[in-house]
């Protein structure tokens, strides 16, 4: 197993600690806020117990797991002899390009920098530095403990190497990488979210639909398949010939609706104060909070649905 | 509970038999060709256990459910006394249009008349019955047994107590009803769908991603969340001030992105060879019948998994 270090235990920093602690890794949390790190542990504790309960840490006992994570209060003790250093914090370009600086200045050189950021290039902030070769973005969906898929994305400069060690690092532990062949803007993840948003903010703006008509329509209806298949092996196995013969049969539907989907609905305006008003109504501004811990807890019995699915009918 | 008619007995009109029959109707179940109803009965059969097995069929017993099922080889017959009617015949308007007349001519005058058709508007083939009131869509995701959502779709002249029937019998049966203002191509799922394919179908058209990448991205990524929340839930919990501040925070990235979206990828074209190469690389052209069946399985254990954890957690 390898050392590691997560750099900002924000959030999504406290969460891929759990993760890379959970594969046996160890793991140096450190913060520029010195309370951070400590304080970030005592909510790790927390959900180890849980994922244990839901039999989500691989059969090990959460006070190992819990042991594998120490507070480091130092960057460069935190980066001494690390293989994997998970880069997690705030998203904006000139903390990012003073951080990665830091990190390929004290890292030792064979370590791989990664970025967890969502919305910037890697090229952005690593192509002045010595050791850019080394440097990309792996970016989760929060959080990384409950779901699989992450991003790897390569700036220009980044060693193939690099790509394919990191692409290793993730399915050791677990997880479901993506990887990309060249950066693009807002990845694929969040292309395809902010596609499908797109057409929902555009549905309720003109009055066809409910912003909850919208939400029963995918996890009473689309997201079903799509949570264990995917949209293209959904069509393969939506007409008898496979895909071929679905977009034979089907695309020209596709094509019709396309002309209706070159106009934005500004999702600040009108649409939203329809979409809030309607989930305001079913969720008050002050359960948003109890909400989440809800939603954790169903992505644990989920996370838990689809191992025990995968293993009895296969993948 | 009501006598209802199920007309062409293919894979959607047995599979709403029974959803029908699970939630204690009477089913006539009448085709065009007089093998098939019966025929249908027989697969029906093999359904209702597995249901069973996945304790899917609210309690019942599997040859209970069977017995409400009857196969009718005479229109007038088929609808004698029914509340509601569902029509499956063939995407093709002059059929429809053929078809409703009789429908209207022969069921009592209280009775709904739906159709599944998933690509063709109720004002099409409705405007000319004298019983056009009682007309509308009622569009399923496949398979109607195991997928909840069904969108309802009043042609302009339909009468909103019809809707409301048909909402309130839906909701009845365990479905979760979508219930569109007016009528729009594509209704609401396929819409969504379709912005969702665009993009996919654009990624690996211009090489950044492969179609095994969009699935992951999807089944182990979006998707869990949106299984049980939906979209616009996910993104109401994911900012702390619910989804004004996830608007505020993050529209400017989407609102870059969508420029690069209004251009289509031919579905047919050059794309098309590397998805199906891809999928047929993972799944050979004969096993598709035989995925068809694990998807099935795979979608019943999905299905008593969240009727688990709606009771269990809250939905």
């Amino acid at each position: 197993m390898a050392r590691t270090a997560i750099i900002g235990s924000g959030f999504i920093g406290r969460a891929w600690a759990i993760s890379f602690a959970r594969a046996g890794h160890d793991v140096a949390l450190w913060d520029r806020e010195p309370e951070a790190a400590p304080a970030a542990r005592g909510y790790i504790a927390g959900v180890l117990g849980d994922l244990a309960g839901n039999d989500l840490l691989n059969g090990a006992d959460p006070a190992t797991v819990l042991a594998r994570i120490t507070p480091v209060a130092d960057l460069g003790d935190a980066l001494a002899g690390v293989a994997h250093v998970q880069e997690n914090t705030p998203e904006n370009l000139d903390i990012k390009r003073a951080v990665f600086a830091e990190l390929d200045a004290l890292a030792p050189p064979e370590a791989v920098l990664a970025s967890s950021t969502s919305a910037i290039l890697p090229s952005a902030f690593t192509e002045a530095l010595p050791g850019r070769a080394r440097c990309l973005v792996v970016h989760p969906i929060n959080p990384p403990y409950l779901i699989p898929a992450a991003e790897v994305v390569p700036a220009p400069w980044t060693d193939p190497a690099v790509v394919e060690r990191t692409r290793a690092f993730l399915v050791a532990a677990g997880h479901a990488p993506l990887v990309m062949q060249r950066e693009l803007d807002g990845f694929i993840m969040n292309r395809m979210q902010g596609a499908l948003l797109e057409e929902a903010f555009r549905l309720v703006d003109e009055g066809y639909a409910t912003a909850e008509d919208v939400d029963i329509g995918i996890r009473e209806g689309l997201a079903l398949r799509w949570s264990f298949m995917g949209p293209f092996e959904t069509i393969d196995l939506n007409a008898p010939g496979g895909v071929r013969d679905y977009v034979i049969r089907y695309q020209s539907i596709y094509s019709n609706l396309f002309p209706q989907m070159q106009h934005r609905a500004d999702w600040a305006g009108p649409v939203l104060d329809r979409v809030e008003a309607d989930r305001r109504a079913r969720l008050p501004e002050a359960d948003l909070g109890g909400r989440q811990v809800w939603r954790d807890r169903r992505l644990m019995a989920l996370a838990a649905h689809k191992r025990r699915t995968d293993k009895e009918f296969g993948k």
